[in-house]
């Protein structure tokens, strides 16, 4: 199978998406000299090209990326071309309402913005594949093409009828008779029994709360149409351009798409990353996403999307101050990205996203923004030798899973305040400042390689998962879960005892009496620390270890952290500075240490093969004690036992 | 006519909703073992069960509630049984999408839910009528049953095309004419002269504020139609078996159903009960409810619903701390229910309310939830021959209308932040705090029983209200109003004055010159104390008292307080401290003593026939004093003079 | 053309809204009587009578009408007659469901409430044109008659599929070729390209952020198409009677009505003003728009509405204190209405505005409001011989433009919290406090009478009005500029370098890096003050002055205020002390002086021709400095250099 590697080639990926539709062939030129100064050496072209290519139904006007694939070929660019399938032209939903997607509400979404495609369209499909294997036929043998790019950001939810239609079908397949579904959908519960497949629909506006089964069966069914999406196009380019690697871009951490699946049919996976460049935390947050697209990929990935400067979609859109960019863009080569990529190239002058920031800003080529592209260009070309194809495993992982997420997600769940997310983010938070490198995984991955497995919240097992978590810890693994782990099975169906009783015995929980949520903002007190956002009524068994217990309040002396042999229960999360505390000293009896110890606060290590990667992320210079002899591959200079860098500094060390 | 008597016989009811369809039937006989343990002696079957009871439409599948009908039979536990027309199967809406209701956006209710009924479906009501002719027939007979269980807390508004065919006829019958019409809704106003029966509709989505006597006959119609399906049910069960007694429970203080009205059609008053146990006006929340049941049931009652446990529709579910369950329950019976029942009875592991609590909790029969309510059930049986049948009458009454609420809740009001339930829970509270014993009564209803009247806040009185509290007063009694009342009649028609003439001149205001509505959290300084919510730039007559003033601002020396013979009028909202102490000192004047003298803060007094019963609130221990001798019947001790109360203790005393 | 002159010949005009229909025909006589006592010399008869002027289809029914335009004439009181085509009857959307707006959800706006025409339905233009026509054919000769009134508060958007179709012929008259529409509104992005005019529709509900463009030719065709409904019945009456004039009232600061261009068309300019009673900005709020009023009608204009007391739109309604009435009133007679009206005569007892106050308040004759109204009228009176017909124009405008708001409102934009109207405000209210007395203007107006041009925000500017800005400073004008100026031309296309060229040029910025927006409640320190909102990293030409920098930060040193001869730029909004400080520093090097130097705070003086209005907004007496020697017309008083003002009060001084 084709692979990044077939890409990179030794080469760091430079560059980002490409709209020459959006400017006169003159600027094209401009283009052209500025990408070469700044080292771009791949761009992404044709994502929103549909209606340049296909401007009446089943025409073709292909002359003006000729054009510019011959320049990028002259110009030793590589190509990523992509289907432009995530927008179809006006004249579709115009010609072919059934195209449109409908929301919960009923209403229509209407072109005029993008993404107005319904996924279980048949029509929509069609022009869809036609569009594919006219481009691939076109395209394929073009001495630019790299890489194929499917559709971008997947994201689209559809109510319709003909959603409800495929809908039906989807359930047939993976409940074969009416008595399956009614059994695994509970319609026992509020009159819901179905007599007729004809009976089932999307889970439209209701008066009150929807039947949670069916809205995790949607939420499958809804990442499962769009990998059908995927897939179509994947097979067609695929058909043509066999030695290609094939991609699509992953929304990061995105609620409707179970990305795990959808990783194994793809031979480069891809993301895009737009951490907040005011959030202090937006550095774990970009951490976060590297090590599950890291994990995913099973090696390098490629950063597809990342914005030089600010965005345009939050309520304010702050620039990224000077160095940020780099620091960024290297941190993610540190966690595995062989290629850093951005929305767009240049900054559009019209449209919806004109404030979305462009390689080439608004300021043009004498603008910060550029000026610094150009630098990290030059960086990037430095190291790329060393680093490209570079891959590390890690000895924890933190597990992670959308279907339990979505199981999870209901509006009659007990907590609202409980968010999937916040609450992954606050483990991997804990890891991260404690300077533990981490992978992610599935519950049902093969884990014998880890010496720590971390679960921040899986609310929905399968028993395959249960089982693969006891085959682990018995193995000799150490296990740590939070709350609300093990309640439900895949159909959301609430195991005995409100837990699985296989994880009960596993972390000495005789008996789990009731859950008690706690209020926004309000905290409990444990032996040495303070829990938020949630605590439980437990009795232990015998042999449990109550590692910690709450004090005061109804819950008073009940147990709060069990342990019991190598697995731990947390019936509460730890404020951050004690959950840290717990992992790192969890991690220690693993056996696994920090990346580096004695690390200043805001400064990171991140090791890809034998090179050391040190990123300071505060605006304060430091001095980092890295034991040893280095060459530092950005600055040429050798590094001894110490480093200082500076504001936003990073050094890629090489022993 | 039949009633709660025929059903409680010496015993208070302990039970719930039973579903038994959701389970296996094995399941079954673990659950009669445990209901036998818990002293359950009712359940209610049948309210979600249309699914399973009519597969296919007109088709019948009786065999199963057959079975379960028998073993509650011998178990000796009476069934109350429901129709179960509150959620139609999905067949129905999917034949006949006219029995879905629409939202005023336009928007359909869909099945996935429940209460995706149209009241004014014709199809729907036709399928109601005949199911219910069905299980009237087939279980009318059978030794088990009780009670009859119509629909469940009747409550969907419908802006539908055939909810608009009714509400036409529904104006109709109001009505007469056309012309009545248009003057009762002021249609002069805005150009919205009707010409035509045809053009009138349900207020829909509109450009700007809708007309509000629209608004206000929509929600009469809502009721109306709600109890027209009640009615027809009703009569269907009560020809087939005329000695059994008939309810529907009600959704407490429901802005859409005039209970008043709907109280009056029932064998038995029942209603369901939630109360945050996080709430510190819990307990007042309740009893507020309490009283009002007791006043439309103008004797005992059935608790209906209740959680043993948390619920599942609020931000975060607060579990229920140990003691709060019993003692909420021994609430109710203090306040005149002979049946205490809860949904559910096994909690559910699927649906959308499997985190809604059950008497048998998710941990099963050793989890702390069935371990109390075992226990309760027990203290239940022991108090029951004392307790049952027992009716007090109150000397105050609290006047409540739900169509003034109506009148007076139109987006055009003065002031957002004037809600009417808070308004009324303020009053009521003030009442409760000062351990008043009170009962509600309608503002037309006969008042010559109450030593003192109450009017929280009636914004639309008719003139046979008026007159009715004119002559309360004139015959002696004592009349406290707060703001807002008297200022519409029963068409939101602003009386003369902005105020009825008739009342002004009770309270003694020559002119009311404006209303000055506070600013959300702001407060007014008075004579004494600070108003919230409200004041009144208000002339008094020469004759009145003012018994308190405005200090400062705009109103500086303006009365805050009227008071003219037995009659005052309260132009603003005083806080909570001074609004028990003013009517402590009102009931005094009138005579009426509090249930207790001396209680410490948290406990309550309730009587009940000659019982009383102390309620302690907090978590410590009180010791109350309670001058006489009596037996506690929960402890069968002794107590004289002096109580002491543990943590959520109650006592149930007899002299 | 006949204008305000030929209705007021020397009287200043006073009454309001009066709706007779909602009202037995004995209370017209005592309505006559109070508006005779009171001095009301004006009415606005018929805003909402279409349902009784034309009951059925086609009929018509004056009758009533004809009774009360006598009674007026009889009483000597002039008829402003309205269209009545605000408020089409209820048979209009039952006959002719194509007259209803659609929103962009595709909800109907239903009848029920009021404005619920669509502007561009062919059905709705014809019965309304039919409306007018026999109207102004009866009543045109009528003695009392002295003014049309057009509908009222035009204000609908529509996004049905005939305001698509006339969308589509909109943008044809617009842009000629589909291919210029596709250019302008930079379609290549996200594929939007429209190969025909069918495909054009509404910006409707989309997936996705919408077209920027497409956004603001819908609110540009929302102006355009109702300025076509206002013209159509203008040209109708005016046929009928050339000597009356015509206006419509605007709703001030609307957003959705291009008042520059209405106002043209207008033969009297009158609006709508209901600042809030406890706004402490209020007499700020009333004056931005008293002076942008006056600006589009550049001469005298007309208080269509104020209210007397409350509203019953907000929250919460404040009515107003004693006294606020007169005051506000008086001011809007400083800053040149020579009308003085109210929406309504007659406080309602029914429909959706019945606790929205009236000149007569449901207290009636004795309540304070109508006592103070009284008393209005007489000095409204006793100084309207010398006040009528006087205009000023004063030495500085601050620029407004409609198109340029609507540019920079996409929900795309870098900032939510940059709200063009808070913009305005403070800019304004900066003047005001430094008692700078301004005029409005339009960027593409003749600017040379003004010594000072000040632009608070003006996103997009054309070419044209570019030059008039360079023109005017070229030509010795004092120029400041807020930030965002100059950023698009007229499609919303960003200039190149994210700012104009000739604008950079102008205030001195070489390069614009980038945009840094501020967060809610954020500040940014610079030299001598601190910048709330925004703030921007320029690097300055060598010739500019920086007249202030950022302090600290990442911007620490870059220019904060950019000033190169007369032209000043500012990259932040300065909190209000300092930008009062900024714009009184301006304005002295410009010549222009304070109407009163040394005013106490509160008291705001305004010259209307050679008259000195002093208004004291505060509720304490103040004296204030008028150096010289006047009469007080409202007194008869003379004054010589010091004047006393109780709370709330006014002089109207002659010299």
């Amino acid at each position: 199978m084709p692979g990044l590697g077939d890409v990179t080639r030794g080469r760091l990926l430079f560059g980002g998406d490409y709209n020459p539709e959006q400017w006169p062939e003159e600027t094209w030129h401009e283009d052209v000299r500025l990408m070469k100064d700044a080292g771009v050496n791949s761009v992404t072209l044709g994502v929103f090209s549909w209606a340049k290519l296909e401007p009446r139904p089943g025409e073709r006007d292909f002359g003006w990326l000729d054009r510019v694939m011959d320049l990028m070929h002259e110009a030793g660019i590589g190509v990523v071309l992509a289907t432009p399938t995530a927008s179809p032209p006006p004249w579709m939903g115009h010609l072919h309402p059934d195209t449109l997607p409908v929301d919960q509400d009923g209403r229509t979404e209407w072109w005029g913005g993008r993404q107005h495609f319904s996924h279980s369209s048949a029509v929509y499909r069609r022009y869809a594949a036609a569009i594919t294997e006219d481009l691939a036929a076109h395209y394929g043998g073009h001495p630019a093409l790299t890489m194929w790019h499917i559709n971008n950001e997947y994201c689209t939810f559809d109510w319709s009828d003909e959603a409800a239609a495929r809908f039906r079908l989807w359930l047939q397949r993976r409940y074969g008779t009416l008595g399956a579904l009614n059994s695994a959908w509970g319609t026992a519960f509020w009159s819901q029994g179905y007599g007729d497949w004809a009976e089932v629909h999307t889970p439209r506006h209701a008066h009150y709360m929807k039947n949670p089964t069916q809205m995790l069966d949607f939420r499958r069914f809804t990442s499962d149409m769009l990998l059908e999406c995927y897939l179509a196009e994947r097979d067609i380019v695929r058909r043509h351009t066999p030695h290609l690697p094939v991609t699509t871009n992953f929304m990061p951490l995105w609620v409707g798409q179970d990305a795990w699946r959808w990783a194994e049919e793809e031979d480069v996976v891809s993301v895009d990353l737009y951490p907040d460049p005011r959030d202090p935390m937006g550095a774990q947050h970009a951490a976060l996403l590297q090590d599950m697209t890291r994990s995913q990929a099973r090696g390098p990935w490629m950063l597809m999307e990342q914005a030089a400067g600010p965005v345009n979609w939050r309520g304010v859109n702050h620039p990224k101050p000077a160095g940020l960019n780099r620091l960024w863009s290297l941190q993610s080569v540190a966690r595995g990205a062989d290629a850093i990529c951005y929305f767009q190239w240049r900054q559009s002058r019209q449209g919806a996203e004109k404030f979305h920031s462009g390689m080439v800003s608004h300021a043009g080529e004498r603008g910060r923004t550029y000026q610094e592209v150009k630098r990290l260009g030059a960086e990037l070309g430095r190291i790329g030798g060393e680093v490209v194809g570079g891959h590390t495993s890690h000895d924890i992982a933190v597990l992670h899973d959308w279907h339990s997420w979505w199981a999870g997600d209901h509006e009659g769940r007990l907590s609202g305040e409980v968010d999937y997310p916040q609450v992954l983010t606050a483990w991997h938070r804990a890891l991260w400042e404690a300077h533990l490198a981490t992978d992610f995984a599935h519950p049902e991955h093969d884990l014998s390689g880890y010496r720590l497995v971390v679960v921040p919240q899986l609310y929905a097992l399968t028993d395959a998962a249960i089982e693969n978590l006891l085959s682990y810890v018995r193995r000799g693994g150490t296990l740590v879960s939070g709350f609300l782990t093990g309640v439900a099975d895949q159909d959301d169906r609430i195991r005995p005892g409100g837990m699985d009783v296989r994880l009960r015995e596993l972390f000495g929980i005789r008996t789990l009496h009731e859950w008690w949520p706690l209020d926004a903002g309000e905290t409990v007190e444990c032996d040495g620390f303070r829990g938020t956002l949630w605590s439980e009524e437990i009795e232990a068994d015998e042999e449990t270890l109550v590692a910690a217990a709450f004090k005061g309040g109804e819950l008073d002396g009940l147990p709060a952290v069990l342990r019991k042999g190598r697995a731990r229960y947390l019936a509460t999360l730890p404020e951050p500075d004690h959950l840290r505390a717990m992992l790192a000293e969890c991690a220690a009896e693993a056996g696994v240490r920090p990346v580096l110890e004695g690390l200043p606060a805001g400064v990171e290590a991140v090791r890809r093969g034998e090179l050391l990667f040190v990123l300071n992320h505060v605006r304060e210079s430091v001095t980092v004690r890295v034991p040893g002899a280095f060459r530092d591959l950005l600055t040429g200079m050798n590094v001894t036992d110490d480093l200082t860098l500076g504001r936003y500094g990073v050094a890629v060390l090489k022993p």
